[in-house]
């Protein structure tokens, strides 16, 4: 990660004392909240079961995805959502991941007012996109998402709201 | 997790056609959002400015916590933010979850309005708590957290808010 620090972005003003002046201000207005966790699960209807029994979570929809390889049920926790996951064949992402690691957190999602804007701010700033273009998610918005090892390791996505 | 799907707090209520109805209404009102969620680094600084130049999060506060072995900066990233953790020693909880899995997500929290309630509401569904009581956190928010083996594999935190 040590290249991200000093990126393109920061280099387009004139040094100053303090790094957060070399922060272009466009980006801090884009983030809303933490729109969802994505988790990866063994058992999909025993993990809806728990959720809803231990934190009053509500189902809002649950849907098949089989060019990804995965069955998502979604529930909110407030102003926040869960997507629990299950792989739908073991060669699918979800179904890699849970091989590797173990069922757990798989990824963050961040809502944002303009998708196209963060995507151009976090390539500005020298984060590998996996989605170059926003795409339809399952939620109904636009998402996309960058690549972990941008990121420490977290499979981070965008979510147009 | 299948113990956990026919809790004491389900068989509160006698049984219906739908398992909505057997769910205690009182757990539903209890979650307000996604608070934040921690992420284990390998590099505070360099995260942090990653998180700041290529997402517009903005840093909250940073505080050294010796007692856990960590330190950690919070960022907004609109209505929540990210708590970024390094270890202070590799035995610690933070190290030890880095030694194992490397830079990642580390856990979820969400926001609750009553953590007593929140608290009392998992131990009803069966869920193990790694604090049977609120304490204070870095936040200077009462939290508590629950063991991942009781949410597939999530460490699960509950800040009042």
């Amino acid at each position: 990660m040590r290249s991200l620090t000093c990126s393109s972005a920061t280099w387009l003003r004139p040094p100053g004392p303090r790094l957060a002046e070399l922060i272009p201000r466009r980006i801090t207005d884009v983030l809303t909240r933490i729109h969802h966790v994505g988790i990866a699960v063994a058992d999909l209807d025993e993990s809806i079961a728990v959720y809803r029994a231990a934190l009053g979570a509500k189902l809002l929809h649950r849907a098949l995805n089989e060019q990804e390889g995965l069955e998502a049920a979604f529930l909110s926790t407030g102003d926040g959502e869960v997507e629990l996951m299950r792989a739908t064949r073991p060669e699918s992402p979800v179904g890699k991941f849970l091989a590797k690691r173990g069922p757990g957190l798989h990824h963050v999602a961040y809502g944002v007012t303009n998708i196209a804007q963060a995507l151009a701010d976090a390539r500005a700033a020298g984060l590998e996109l996996i989605d170059s273009e926003p795409r339809m998610g399952m939620h109904g918005s636009l998402i996309a998402f960058v690549h972990p090892k941008s990121l420490g390791g977290v499979l981070t996505e965008f979510v147009e709201t």
